[in-house]
Formats: C-alpha cells, sequence, structure tokens
C-alpha cells in the first residue's frame, strides 16, 4: 500500500455505492481511496445480502424442483436429501469469488483500496484506525482529501426491548448461515428480505409464520402484487399474520416465545429461531459528521444532500442507504456513479421514478415507476392494463403459470406511468418497463411493439393492449 | 356452425399469424371466419414447433440438471431415471391446453371455426373442402369474402433425392415425438431447429451429429454470438461440423449411412435417425393463387406483397412465412394483426428492423437489429460494447456464467442499432434490447438507466457502458 500525499476522492464504504462511486471517480481522472472497515469488500450487498441470499435462493429452489417438480415431466428420482453444509459452502464461494473480483477490479481501476474504520475528521480529512472487531487495518492513516463520499450504508433494525443474540433473535445476516434447519422459523416483517429468507427455509424444510404490522406484505409493492404474492406464498405453506404485532418475545429453554396481537385476537407463538426483518437504518456512528456540520433529517436519521449529492459540507458527498429513498444497491451503485460525475463537474443524474425492485421469491415480484395506489394518491388519471402469464405459450411449456403483468398508463396521453410483474422472469423482464418509461414510450408503442415468441415478455405486450381504449381515440 | 352469407374477412390458416389476423379483424369489427385444414388449431408453431419444442427443452434441461447440476448445491439424488413416455404426455399435453384456450379466445371474438382445406376461387371467394388426409371438415362450403387473408405458413424442405420417411429420414415434427432415445442421432442443418433439438435429445442420452454446409452454425445470429454457442454446445458434447455437405444418404439395415463431404475430407457416419432441418418453404399448392394472378418471387417462392400485405389480387392478403422475411411466428403475429388494420384503414405497420429472434439452446442466444456482419456490409459506422455474464452477481449466484451481451451502436448519434445475447435469460432480456431500439435510445442512455441487482440485464447496462468514448464527445 503506497499512501499518497493526498487524494482527490476518499470514498468511505465499499458497497455497491462507494465501489461503484470509486470506479467512476478513478475513470474521470480522480486519484481515489476507498476506505474499508471490513477484512472483505462489497459490503451489506456482496457479503451478507443480496448476493448469499439469491446463491441460497437458487439452491433451495433446486431442492425444492428436485423433491416435487420433476415427476411430471417424466423424471423419476428416488431419493433426495439435502446437504446444508455444501449448500453454505457453495454460498460462500460465490460469495468469496465476487469481493475477490471486486478486488481486482478496483485495483485495475487504480484505486487505492484501505481496511480500517474512517472517521471524518475535517472536510478534507479522514481518519483511518484499526477496526479492533473486525480485525481490519493495520496502522493509523491520514487520508487527506478534495472530496470525501460517504457511503457507509445500513444495518438491520432491531425491535425495541428485543436485541439481536444471534443465536435466537437473528437478522438476515444470520439467517444466511444457520448450520441446521430450524423446525419452527419466525420471521417478524413481511418485506423483501422476510419473504426472500422465509422462502429459503421453507423450501428446505422449516415451518415458516411471517408477522407483520401493516396490512399489505411487500413494503412499497403494487397492492395486486402484494396479495397476489400473499396469496401463493400462503399456498406453498407460509403462514403470513398481516396487522399483526409482536408485543413480547423472550428465549426460553432454547425456544423463542412470541406474543402477538391482531385486531381482535391474542396468540402465543413458538420458534426454534426468530428472524427480525424490520427495516433498516443507516450506518453514521462515529463517523464524525455531525460534529462537522452534516444536517440530518430527525425524522428519518438519513443525512440531507442535494441534487449532486453534496452534504451541508460542500466537500462531503453522500449517497445510498444513508440518503433518501429505497435502500436498493442499485439505486446506491447509479447514485455513487452520479456523484462521481457532479465531483468532475459533469451533469450526473438518477432517475427516482423508474428504479425497479425485486422480490426474489417464487414466483418473482418486481415493479418500477408508479403503482396503482401512487397514481390515486397523486390523482394522476390512469388505467391499468394486465394480463396473466397462464396466457402465455411460454408460462405454459414451463408450467409456470402464476402471476401476471400490470401496467399503469395514463389516461390520455397513454404514456406508461407503472409497470408492476409478479411471475417466473419478474426480475429480467422489469427491465424492458424501465426502458419503456425512461423513453416515454406509450402502451401502444408496447403493444404493437414485436415480442418473441414464446416468451413471458409477451405478457407485457398483452397488458399493453389490454388498457381500454380511449374515448378520444378512432 | 352457422355459416353466415358472406364474410368481411376470411383467413386461411390459423398459425400465430392467421390467429392474430382473425382476432384482430374481429376486433375491428368485421365478420370473420378462419379456415384451418387440421383438426387442430395453432398451426406449426403451436402443434408442432415453438410450443413442444420448448416443452421438451425445458423437461430434457431439468432431466440434465437432475442428473449433472445438483451435488454443488448439496443436493444429494441416488438415482435418476427417464420416462420418456411420461415426459412426451406432458408435451402433448402443453399443447393441447393451448391449442384448446386458443379455440376458446377465437370463439370468445365471434370468429366462426371452419375446417376443412381452403381454396381460393375467386378473388372474392373461399372454397372448402374435407382434407381428407387429416380427417378434418365435414362438408363442403362456400365462403364469400371481401378479404381474404392467406396464412398458410411453411413446411420443412426435404434434402434433394432423400424424402422424409417418418422413422429414419425425420422431419422437426417427427424428432417431437420419437418414442425411443435414439443412441446416435444425425442433424443435417446448425439452425435453430437443429440446436434445439439437438439439445434436447443430447440431454436425453443421444450421441448427436450435426451437418452444416455453411460456415457458420445459428443461420443470422452475430457471428460471436454463433461462434460461442458453437464452442458451448460442443463443450456440451455436440460433434458440431460447419462447411460440411452430405453427398449421399440412404437406409441400410436400420441404420441411416450419410456420406458426407468437408474441404479436404469424406467420411461415412451412420445414425439410428437422420433429422432433417434444411429450412422450410411456403406453404401454397392447391391454395390456386397463381391462377388468380397473385405474384410469387421466383427466386424464394414467396408471395409478393405491398407494404399493406396485400398480393397482386387487392382484395388477397398475405402474411407470414409465405411472404418474405424470417419465418418467426412472432413475425407472422405481428403482420396479421397489421394486415387487419390495413383492411380497417388503419396505419398497420411492421417495424422489420426490431424483430428479435431465440435460439432456446442451453444458454440461449437471442438477437435483434442489426449484427456486427450486417452493419459493416451495410457501411454503417459502428461501434461495440461486449460485457460478460461471468462478471455479474446474478449469474455467479446461479453458477450459469457463459455468455455475453453484445451491443451494436452507431458511432456518431450513440443509437443501439443491435443487441446480442448469448446467456440463460436472453429469451427475455431481448426485448429490453427491442424496446431501446423502437425508442431510438442510446448506448449513453442505457447505460445510466438504473437496472435491478442482481440481474443478467445489468450485462446490458455494462455493455453500453463499455462502448469506447466518442472522440467527440467531452
Amino acid at each position: 500500500m503506497s499512501q499518497k500525499n493526498t487524494y482527490d476522492v476518499v470514498v468511505i464504504g465499499s458497497g455497491p455505492g462507494g465501489y461503484s462511486a470509486a470506479l467512476r471517480a478513478a475513470q474521470l481522472g480522480f486519484d481515489t481511496a476507498l476506505v474499508e472497515k471490513e477484512k472483505t469488500l462489497g459490503g451489506v450487498c456482496l457479503n451478507v445480502g443480496c448476493i448469499p441470499s439469491k446463491a441460497l435462493l437458487d439452491s433451495s429452489e433446486r431442492y425444492h424442483q428436485a423433491r416435487h417438480k420433476m415427476a411430471e415431466h417424466g423424471i423419476e428420482i428416488k431419493d433426495v436429501r439435502l446437504d446444508l453444509e455444501t449448500m453454505m459452502s457453495r454460498k460462500n464461494k460465490v460469495v468469496e469469488e465476487l469481493t475477490h473480483n471486486l478486488r481486482e477490479l478496483l485495483e485495475r481501476g487504480k484505486i487505492e483500496i484501505i481496511h480500517g474504520t474512517a472517521r471524518v475528521e475535517a472536510p478534507d480529512r479522514v481518519h483511518v484506525t484499526r477496526n479492533e472487531e473486525t480485525g481490519s487495518g493495520d496502522r493509523e492513516l491520514i487520508l487527506p482529501a478534495r472530496y470525501i463520499l460517504v457511503a457507509t450504508g445500513s444495518e438491520p433494525n432491531p425491535l425495541p426491548d428485543l436485541d439481536f443474540d444471534g443465536k435466537h433473535i437473528i437478522s438476515s445476516t444470520d439467517a444466511l448461515a444457520l448450520d441446521t434447519v430450524p423446525k419452527r422459523l419466525g420471521i417478524v416483517g413481511a418485506g423483501y428480505v422476510g419473504l426472500e429468507l422465509g422462502s429459503v427455509w421453507q423450501r428446505l424444510g422449516s415451518e415458516v409464520t411471517v408477522i407483520e404490522m401493516l396490512p399489505q406484505a411487500a413494503g412499497n409493492a403494487d397492492g395486486q402484487v402484494a396479495r397476489t404474492l400473499m396469496r401463493l406464498l400462503k399456498a406453498q405453506g407460509m403462514d403470513i399474520r398481516l396487522k399483526t404485532t409482536v408485543t413480547k418475545a423472550a428465549v426460553k429453554d432454547n425456544q423463542v416465545e412470541v406474543s402477538v396481537k391482531a385486531k381482535d385476537a391474542s396468540d402465543t407463538l413458538s420458534f426454534d429461531r426468530l428472524l427480525v426483518s424490520v427495516g433498516r437504518r443507516p450506518r453514521l456512528d462515529g463517523l464524525g459528521l455531525d460534529e462537522l456540520g452534516v444536517e440530518t433529517d430527525p425524522d428519518t436519521g438519513r443525512i440531507v444532500v442535494d441534487a449532486a449529492f453534496r452534504t451541508r459540507v460542500p466537500s462531503i458527498y453522500a449517497i445510498g442507504d444513508i440518503i433518501a429513498g429505497p435502500m436498493l444497491a442499485h439505486k446506491a451503485s447509479a447514485e455513487g456513479a452520479a456523484a462521481a460525475e457532479c465531483m468532475a463537474g459533469l451533469p450526473g443524474d438518477v432517475n427516482y421514478d423508474t428504479i425497479p425492485s425485486v422480490i426474489y421469491t417464487s414466483p418473482q415480484a418486481a415493479g418500477a415507476g408508479m403503482t396503482q395506489e401512487d397514481a390515486k394518491k397523486r390523482g394522476i388519471p390512469f388505467l391499468t392494463g394486465t394480463y396473466p402469464f397462464s396466457g402465455t405459450g411460454r408460462a405454459r411449456c414451463l408450467g409456470e403459470t402464476d402471476g401476471f403483468v400490470k401496467l399503469i398508463v395514463h389516461k390520455t396521453s397513454d404514456r406508461i406511468l407503472g409497470v408492476h410483474i409478479i411471475g417466473p422472469s419478474a426480475s429480467e423482464m422489469i427491465a424492458e418497463g424501465v426502458a419503456a418509461m425512461e423513453a416515454g414510450m406509450t402502451a401502444t408503442q408496447i403493444a404493437s411493439m414485436v415480442h418473441s415468441h414464446p416468451t413471458f415478455s409477451e405478457a407485457i405486450q398483452e397488458a399493453a393492449a389490454a388498457v381500454p381504449k380511449k374515448q378520444w381515440q378512432p
């Protein structure tokens, strides 16, 4: 490590937001350093988030398929057994490969990688010390910087009065590394983390109960998508209880006893493990930003930035989960790249109106743009067009006919305002919807655009064709 | 069946082109009849083409996965056996469901379905007789019509001097219904039909040899995609021989002896079955179109139409495989709908520049717009951007890292001219590329559009970002 006298940009945090920012900054000619407090690069997403969860979702889905979905295809399988240790090792290997590749990518980009805990000492200076907790970093450093970009991400919220113990009361990080399949798994929070990890363990054999305070699962998804997803997950055996709160939880005899309260009924449930996935909070402790005058929103605790991702201290930028908006890896990456462009005087920009989000359940759910509820709330005149996958040849061939595509379309201009998909290829299909919205395409255009046959994407075309004819059209 | 005195539109052929035309015609208020010479609706695509092949591709891929791709995920399977009869029954069931649904759809659309063989007797009259070969139709009918739309599709070309016998020398139709797995399967023609059906039988246990006259497999695919696909299929064990012609073939002792000739070498190969998939020819025999003055292209044998899909006889329209262009179901559907709109005086139109095509091998290959070769031949100044799936987290999670995305981009305007994908989700991903081209989007726009993480579609974004910086840019 050859420490420079001064840097153009010091990025704090090597998650998708931080590494994208560092890469773009270096591409634009900035001398760039990237500080990471953990021993491995990649942040939550690569190490204990998107990547390991998707690896386990894939492996567990294969296990489910092997056990239940082969006979109808004329594939006779006698005996299917789970070797959880191998499944976990594969997941760890995927994470190791990707963090390794990320290091190579950053090194090729001439970015100086510095391990240790960062503190912003002054608007132009970052202090790095050895992180005793993670053993990351080996010496004390002062990094003088023209620009500082904070991309420290978020961590799971605990329940009030119920701290994570890593054994019975577990976070998503723990739930990605269990060494046995819990017989009964309780999950507090029916957001995408709860539903994805619930799916993993249910497929591997757990009885899963999900407790959600709100009247809807799947967070901000379109209501129709959320209701359908809940119905399908329930049919898979997941017990999902909406409008239900946890009133008490305690560990007793190696079990978690949870008291829950719904509208008119109370219940006490007993689990081997309780996964708490009730949202995430920005990770800002110990950075010293308050002292320097960086403003945070008193309601959300997130840093306030301008359109160029600058905090109230002009040399300090912030992106990703620590600023407003959905806590999504690709939102952070887009902001990271845009922030670096803004530092270079280029018009870096993120279109927040079309950021897609995906839930990797089976089937998947994906959405971008306005939900029906958003459009209603904002008083925008809209029409909808929906089409079920059961109507497509592709879904029939694969035997995966659940779900539908739903478009929200402006009533007079015919422009597409929202695309919502629940179905097996939703995660990839949503990209067509985002492109259509980015380009300002109309439902009529998508309806007449040629889609390959047989594909799931034909349902997007059919949904566009199903938008009711406008009165003022010929 | 209540036969009307006269129809606005009589459509001949109920494949994707014909049924789309009939549905749109009926939607537009035309009294519409649809004539089908087979007993089931849907044409080649539903009965002996896209749909059954994709059903078998899926089932055979599952068999392959069960045998070879479970252990690494920690799924232990003792004994995997193939029950070909059940696999074929499932395929037949998928076809039956879809043809049944199509009938319901047409009936709901108030389209009169007439079975029998059609002959266009006059520019305003179709004569239908019982088809003795298929047993379809029960009486002789005269259908007076304002417009006649011919959508009779295509049938496999035989090799010269080597007719299909349905047992040893087989067509794609036969290859979808074999009752045993051939030990050695020979395939003449490395287009999408040969590669898809070769994949099916290879996964189920056949030794597959593919013989292709041309220097490239995969038809008109981008050269780089075609070469990669060939390399990957060869690694799966498929023996693909390019620039090789069949000089002689004969059935002897229940085997097909095939003499082949490459540049400097000759060889004699022996197969249990020989699939001949060397393209398709338009099906126009017995329609009586010549006599009425409908013109065909002397080189291709296809019907000549104007921009409104009208033949030289103004009341007779033609679409799909019997007119110029790629013989693809979705091309025919788009033309069918557009032709009906043209009959109604609406501006029906098909954008031939962005019609996607997909090969459902593993991995899939999909392309739309110009290939690199097209752009070169047309003298269009272009740049390319490529990105390998091995660089994406999604591909790593799923362990499916082969392939890449390649964009062809106009050198000065930055507009996307072609999108070519080889990878596991290519069939769905291509829709984003088509939308981008339809909307005239630039590579810069796609590079800054937010793509969900982790998805395969991120490779499209990265490929767009990899297009070399233009000199004239800031």
